[in-house]
């Protein structure tokens, strides 16, 4: 595979996780891999604060073998960086199908179509999630 | 500086925060980095059931950039690993200087004397550890 197709994922990114890890190492086999990092601000409108600030969170992701670059996603939708890095492939869990993601999955499928981009959907890694990270410490005598 | 050296630092790798991150960019800079992760037992032993297991916590620290293995440290004692790795270096926290660490720490510095070994402390990131997270997470509403 061509190693100078871009890839974009985005991601809240607090808490890693081996989800993210799972996702990470499918991205990088289609080239270089962007990860649009959600700003605190839109990380508290989707689902709570985050544990580990912007910042905080970027030196983790930018130190995981094959990210070539982090960059802000200042909110939920994906439209401003993609039109910024006009990636050639973006990739998320198809978890967002349904709910209340689906809106934000059809406008990265519209926009993708501008320059031929292609969305890929991979299997979600099952029973992990920050929220379930969270849970189990807030239920765990840990 | 030459890049066959060998360098280990030995941590429990669970929930995985910038002063790791903050060591693995130091540590990387002597060589080849190898991460003794502690099993779930030693984990146990010393603070808490960890919140990932062995397999995941290892599948996360082998993909951040700079680490060459992961290998298992099935004890708080670093003897085991350091006499099959013989590293040339092994890296810690300045923290572990006081308190219970203290015995493992002489412990380390008496092992990597038999073939020149030499121990490097960096000073602690200060305000985070996996207890502090874990505190901030069951004390928040998040």
């Amino acid at each position: 595979m061509k190693k100078n197709y871009t890839i974009y994922a985005g991601m809240a990114a607090d808490l890693i996780h081996y989800g993210h890890i799972n996702l990470i190492i499918k991205a990088r086999k289609y080239g270089s891999l962007i990860i649009g990092i959600l700003s605190d601000e839109a990380v508290k409108s989707y689902k709570r604060d985050p544990v580990f600030n912007y910042k905080q969170r970027k030196l983790i992701f930018k130190n995981i073998k094959g990210v070539s670059k982090v960059v802000k996603q200042d909110s939920l939708s994906y439209k401003k960086n993609l039109l910024k890095y006009k990636p050639d492939y973006v990739i998320h869990g198809d978890d967002w199908k349904s709910g209340v993601q689906n809106k934000t999955r059809q406008e990265v499928i519209e926009c993708l179509k501008k320059w031929g981009g292609r969305l890929i959907e991979v299997k979600y890694t099952k029973n992990i999630s920050t929220s379930l990270v969270i849970k189990k410490i807030k239920n765990k005598k840990i």
